[in-house]
């Protein structure tokens, strides 16, 4: 006789626990938006509209192999070779093979590094507001993040020493850092970095350093955790070619540290996996080879838009942000009490002359309860008159919202 | 005054634990040869010499978009609708895009199931010998695999139904299959996959079932998990283009299942990730319109190869095997003490006429401590003249090496 399970299983703790991204959770909203005819313009997730270099293009057309084989577990030496030579040249930092480790997209090198670092149950402190993301590697890992609050106010610059080494218990293993910041946009600059890099060495941490944004900075100077004195057993740095080359879609990115037990645990996590993709990493190894020019013209296309989208956004009765000084998101404070209510609505209930914009809830770049209810993260990753037509919306949209 | 870490921070214990790949460990042995001018059979991964389908090639080459934008993190719905009339027109199984997570490979689908079900503490019944990888992930997932012993005097099937069940306690959450089985060759016929069944009702588990071989049955007949009644709720599938289009660089697999809030719980881990490879999507997706007898042409293919394969071994003394059902693998009995060593030596202390093979060592392949120590996975998938040339050396290398 056939026995009919008693009681069904249940999905895991883990499961219920991972969070929907705030940055996707509403594509179904602006899906349906589309379907009735509605232009969205997308303001909430980081994909660049610049086109990926015309190396990768030809690299992925030219594409002639007998046979598509899985790739190296630690990827192709080819790019591995590349991303040695582009860490000379752009930081003066001399990397071994050794050191590297190819993942697949810069989300790969987050997991594998939290997992490095940490066993579940163990904790590790990172910054509010942080990228979203962090939540969902971190309930994967079954690693508690521990916040540490940074306010508009101060530029979402560092906390004193003090209040940071308060959230430093038995169970910390490391401390993560992204700068230039998603979602704040804000630089850290040397002496922040060296007041983090301090308390890894008191508290014998490693740093995790989340940097695919480097090469876009407007105001300050960025300091790269490799520059960090005595702490390169400590230092792990996260990179990524989505931004730098407007490669989001390649799934490349990039695990750097002089600490090669890190770097062969996370080795052995590649193995798992067999190999990251084998036509992209090929595509991405010529990409590397663009003129040397190229970071300085995007990043001077993104200082407009900055530019262009702080003002608009000053202009707004009720709205407050700070002037971003690098990468391509800002949070904004809006004149609304429920933020995620405010952007389910411009999907589901409002456009202007048939469009409307897609923002990603500010609540879901936190781990405090509460907290970031009435922001919301903008990527200003679109050109400068579709982010003047997308302002114009906003603009439009609060004044019909009102304070709801 | 600048701390010096009083105690450098240690990977953690997770890293420390996550196995190094035993298919691939030996490969800085391999490429050591190689520079040796040695020509290295590769007998020790499941990659075909197949060439991928030319619809893919060509949709590779036609890419043209203007962004290489991040996918959807379910995955791209021309691929999800692909994969509905695939499983359709094989299995005759209706699924909907609710049922179906595009993944980054077979690996990320049995990463995130694993996830799904487990939490960290938990543990899932898999059968000895077992795909080495799945403890690789069960690492990353905080998760204990508890293995049952199979036989090669049986084939590899499996044992009755109370030896399952002694393996079953108050932390199972899941029982693993692989059929057509990696790395035996073993397809599991209906009435054991019923056996099974019944064990995850009466314990209310979840049953995973890794099908990336399906199409490659030599004898006995495919019985796929989806086909269980009242299991509706209960069965994960994971699935893979790698082997089924030869397509292994491409990370490209799926998970499946009836059971929405298993595939919802995948799609949040998904969003944390992104999406997965975009082109890569794109081109397997062109590869779901090969004509309708490419799979028996590959299997016919496959069945030439194992017969080959299986009648050099069985007239090598010392040498036993049982003959694969399906797949491309089997393990053999070599008469060595150490199949490791014997590996090793083979890459680099021996050739024969400028030529030696790499086989994947047993050990890896079992939970169970000191288990398949005299063992070898041999991956049929070179070409016949290749397989009679690799075992001749294999014949040649156990002469040389003797009883050591």
């Amino acid at each position: 006789m056939k026995t009919i399970a008693p009681v069904l299983p249940d999905i895991s703790r883990r499961a219920r626990l991972q969070p929907a991204s705030p940055i996707r959770k509403l594509v179904p909203l602006a899906d349906a938006a589309k379907r009735r005819g509605i232009t969205v313009y997308h303001l909430n997730i980081g994909q660049p509209d610049l086109p990926p270099p015309p190396e990768f293009v030809k690299a992925v057309k030219n594409w002639n192999k007998p046979v598509l084989e899985y790739g190296n577990s630690k990827g192709d030496f080819r790019l591995i070779s590349k991303v040695i030579r582009y860490y000379k040249q752009e930081l003066d930092v001399d990397l071994r093979e050794e050191n590297v480790q190819i993942t697949t997209g810069g989300s790969e090198a987050l997991l594998f590094a939290m997992m490095a670092v940490a066993a579940p149950g163990d904790e590790i402190v990172v910054f509010e507001p942080f990228y979203t993301n962090y939540n969902g590697f971190a309930v994967m890992a079954g690693v508690s993040l521990n916040p540490v609050v940074t306010y508009g106010e101060n530029g979402y610059h560092l906390p004193p020493e003090e209040e940071i080494e308060k959230h430093v218990n038995s169970r910390t293993r490391a401390i993560l850092v992204c700068s230039p910041n998603n979602p704040t946009g804000t630089v850290y600059s040397k002496k922040e970095m060296e007041m983090v890099a301090e308390l890894c060495r008191r508290h014998s941490l490693f740093l995790l350093s989340d940097e695919p944004y480097r090469e876009f900075i407007y105001e300050g100077e960025f300091f790269s955790a490799l520059h960090l004195k005595e702490m390169e057993e400590q230092v792990i740095v996260l990179d990524s070619a989505s931004k730098r080359f407007s490669l989001c879609g390649a799934r490349v990115g990039f695990l750097v540290s002089k600490n090669t037990e890190v770097v062969d645990a996370a080795l052995r996590m590649g193995q798992a996996r067999l190999s990251s993709p084998t036509i992209e990493q090929e595509a991405v190894t010529a990409a590397f080879d663009i003129p040397p020019d190229y970071f300085k013209k995007m990043a001077a296309e993104y200082k407009k838009r900055r530019d262009l989208l702080f003002a608009r956004l000053g202009a707004m009765s009720g709205v407050s942000c700070e002037k971003p000084e690098g990468a391509f998101y800002l949070m904004a404070r809006l004149p609304v009490e429920d933020a995620e209510d405010f952007c389910r609505w411009l999907l589901s209930d409002f456009s202007l002359q048939g469009e409307t914009l897609m923002m990603a809830p500010g609540a879901g770049f936190y781990a405090t309860p509460g907290a970031g209810k009435d922001e919301v993260r903008i990527a200003y990753v679109l050109s400068t008159d579709k982010l003047e037509r997308a302002t114009a919306i906003l603009a439009s949209g609060l004044e019909k919202f009102g304070g709801r």
